[in-house]
């Protein structure tokens, strides 16, 4: 478990010697302790202690009791800190049995590390001391020592359900994610922009939208005098914002929050998501965007599945239908992503056997039926459709000026399970042809600090956003995105 | 210029062997290529070129040009892409010199990387051809060639302004920030948690809220039916929710937008900005805290100062007066912070000579002035205020039992020019404690969720929060907090 990250640099008053890599030995609060004392107990996260080798010094531990079992000659415990989805398992003589040593409790071992003899472990902590520092009410303490929890029972519970196996690797999954995407867009020269949550901007009609006040404002004196002089609301997308960076940094990138206020008591939306938007000038085709969708798509999830590959297992065995996951996730690293257009699209769509609810038509949506046949038609891969029909999309995507059914230069990738999990476009650069649209949506006014971009060494450009949630969800395959996020609030959460 | 991470691997067509650092040579675009064509162009961006050796292959550069001069012999362009503060110098012959070819307009460039007779320079690029790709109304483009413009000028051109020397470098360098934070954190073994934006809680009075409703609610069906069933505002911390976490995970993270409702107008504060919050489980004293803070703060400013040394540069030199931020800069990262308690900072404050319009006394809040003069006092280095009264501080301070003064285990941060910088605590983790002060508040209902974490294995901890454009403007000397975020709102902005 100890890989490239595994070695962490605040180790405190931890001998470099034991660790099997070479972990940075550099301690700052080591050096504040008094001289006179003795070499002081190497403190070790769960997740570095199970990297480690078999050690002679003393080393402390500190953690969550997972397990409890006394015998007559020896105590086991399993400790569990959070770092890891593997437990400790401590050794001890059971004269350290005590009443509050129960399964959820707080403790701190001392001891040594020795070789386990245990297949399943490299090391076992032989316990000199064991000092439970928070006890634990296990009567009403919600989770259960040995149950697999579902993640239904455990949504009950939104501020102890972190504590569960399953939210406790879906939590570090997700930071581990979160880490590889801004590594992706930083490796390959992006600036990152916290693009505004607060706007004016609703990004036309990219969806409802929640209105902000302050808290002591009423309604009647809102209208008049808001806090910010004219209507804000929180951001549905950061992309019109990217793109007057993009006009500076060439390739930008931001991942925060957005907001929708729809449909958010379904299995499919959240009201707050989290969304990667990443713009990029002097692009040559729509296949720049598509291939950095590909590439960030791969880049991330392979660095997901190595830095934590017990974790992903936890859902691909145990939350996901096993194979079926498994075997789409490896197809999906492997091969190309595959591309049709719109107009292949709506063929496949209407010679398909299947009788849809909604009849497949040139210039109508894809519907979420139409999405899942398609990438079936494909084989269960991610796949990009690209070219839609001018008028299905907002102002600002690049027209093909093709014809007799036109079309803009417009992409939305579809993989398995999910539907749309990414969307982008080539945006339309050229002044005249975005004036002549704006002035016929009658939108001229208000997006003339748009049109004046186009005004002073405007380039071809384009972008694309991905459902962070939604990511998640495919690669662990969740069924309800409730469950990929830290705190849901549906049902009413006493933590919203 | 071309450090450890310079080797984008997404270089694009580009034969590794011209750069002078070893960059991974993987180009996932270039296998689309017909292979039939000749050897194309490597497509370098200028921060690339700039870091590259003289070659003998073609290479391609697309930018927005900085300056033209056209002379009998040569032409002489800069172009510039973002990817850095220094132009590429481009010499070409005059005859392709065109009417478009002005200041602000964007071009591609074709040509060979040559050693450059100038001393400034490493390399230049000898044109072959150049295209201008989007022309630049320069009459109407408020950025004028050879001009400073000062941060107040362009603070008016919120959709252009970054396309100016200073706030090119101002964003690289606030990304370049927030990686090395990210980075901090996630090399200690802290997991990421994303805490909720919208949420019902207020954090004890942080600040004033924002609260939000559906756009097309009206004030009376809103007061009756609220979206999330209870009142919801923007979070002014994810504190609560970090604890939470941090009983599972030992050490967390969040890094995010919070929102206050108030003072927006003034040059100090800012209605919607980035903080950085961590939680530690298992802490042994405030030290645990103050510790982590320095070393996140020398970490990242570190960081940022080698990876962006002539953006930060600029900063010192023509933003902030030059020797009074670059000689605090350098104590800062060489001296460990001063600690003194609240009790000393009133002793010290008492027996200032200075008159104050605030009288010091035991018992009241540090004012600006009173934090101004004890960072004086300690000679204009980081100062740690630690173990503040009771009565000023929230209910989750731990007490520290002290008398008759009595207090708790509270600190601030504060630095030269700015104040308060970071604010922590130990959070108090012992269950009788916090239930007879939540009782004598009237919050025991409200917080049955904070009481139980206390019955469940509950441990010593603690945390802080850093505002992260107040830490921009220490580092770089900016004495307005509007020109260190993206897209200031005030005056009203047309990109709001």
């Amino acid at each position: 478990m100890l890989g490239a990250r595994g070695g962490w640099r605040a180790l405190r008053r931890c001998p470099s010697s034991i660790f099997s890599s070479s972990s940075s030995s550099s301690s700052s609060s080591s050096s504040s302790l008094p001289r006179e004392q003795r070499v002081p107990a190497a403190r070790l996260r769960v997740r570095q202690a199970l990297g480690a080798r078999e050690a002679a010094g003393e080393v402390q531990v500190q953690g969550w009791v997972r397990s409890v079992r006394s015998q007559k000659e020896v105590l086991f415990l399993h400790i569990n800190d959070g770092s890891s989805l593997e437990s400790l398992q401590v050794v001890a003589d059971p004269s350290m049995d005590s009443r509050d040593l129960t399964f959820g409790s707080a403790v701190e071992v001392r001891g040594k590390l020795v070789k386990s003899p245990h297949k399943m472990q490299n090391v076992e902590l032989k316990a000199e001391s064991i000092r439970v520092v928070g006890p634990c009410d296990a009567l009403s303490f919600p989770l259960k020592a040995k149950e697999r929890h579902p993640l239904e029972y455990v949504r009950q519970f939104p501020h102890l359900r972190c504590r569960s196996n399953a939210l406790g690797a879906l939590l570090r999954i997700r930071s581990e994610a979160t880490a590889a995407i801004h590594s992706f867009f930083q490796d390959n020269g992006y600036v990152h922009i916290h693009t505004p949550i607060i706007t004016s901007n609703d990004c036309e009609g990219a969806g409802e939208l929640f209105q902000i006040e302050t808290s002591n404002e009423t309604q009647e004196s809102a209208e008049k005098n808001h806090f910010f002089n004219v209507p804000a609301f929180l951001t549905v997308s950061g992309q019109l914002h990217l793109e007057v960076m993009a006009g500076a940094f060439t390739h930008v990138f931001t991942f925060g929050p957005t907001f929708r206020a729809e449909n958010s008591q379904s299995r499919r939306h959240l009201a707050e998501f989290y969304m990667v938007e990443a713009e990029l000038s002097f692009t040559e085709s729509l296949q720049d965007i598509t291939q950095v969708m590909e590439d960030l798509f791969k880049t991330a999830t392979s660095a997901v599945f190595s830095r934590c590959p017990r974790d992903v297992e936890l859902f691909h065995k145990y939350v996901a239908p096993a194979q079926k996951t498994k075997g789409r996730l490896e197809q999906m690293l492997k091969n190309k992503f595959v591309t049709i257009s719109y107009n292949e699209a709506v063929e496949i769509l209407k010679q398909a056997s299947q009788t849809f609810a909604f009849k497949p038509e040139w210039g109508c949506d894809l519907q979420r039926e139409h999405e899942k046949y398609l990438v079936q038609h494909c084989g269960e891969v991610p796949v990009f459709v690209i070219n839609y029909p001018y008028d299905l999309k907002p102002f600002y995507m690049r027209d093909n000026e093709d014809g007799p059914q036109r079309t803009v230069a417009a992409v939305d990738l579809l993989v398995p399970g999910i539907g749309e999990l990414c969307g982008g476009s080539l945006r339309e650069e050229r002044l005249p042809f975005l004036e002549s649209r704006l002035q016929r949506l009658g939108l001229s006014d208000a997006y003339q600090w748009y049109l004046d971009l186009r005004k002073f060494g405007s380039v071809p450009h384009g972008g694309f956003g991905m459902g962070f949630e939604r990511y998640l969800q495919y690669i662990l395959g969740v069924d309800n995105i409730k469950d990929v996020i830290p705190f849901p609030r549906f049902p009413h959460s006493c933590l919203l």
